[in-house]
């Protein structure tokens, strides 16, 4: 499998919003994001980065 | 490992720009792909979604 974790990144660092993310897909003003279980997670963010051997995905918040 | 291929999204469906890339990096007007093998390249371009399990990174053209 090859999923990775997802971290929202912040001024103060990153932050783990989900683990084992499958598909991450724009939706309104933001991010679906799905895990291997199904899980689903809403996020007002865009992708910012991949480090897709270190199994991460870095999110971005967008201004509101 | 755990790299993916990075298509382009268009009009036309998906083209493959690389195989087997690790980071994807954001910088100035677009994104950097790098792969498994150092091999670099720069595409005007933003992450729209990811495809993890299927090792899919769908990229989208940046409007001129």
């Amino acid at each position: 499998m090859c999923e990775a974790n997802a971290y929202l990144l912040t001024d103060s660092g990153e932050t783990l919003v989900m683990e084992a993310v499958d598909d991450v897909l724009p939706e309104k003003d933001g991010l679906k994001l799905v895990n291997i279980f199904g899980e689903q997670k809403f996020l007002r963010a865009a992708i910012h980065s991949l480090s897709l051997v270190d199994h991460k995905v870095f999110l971005k918040e967008l201004d509101s």
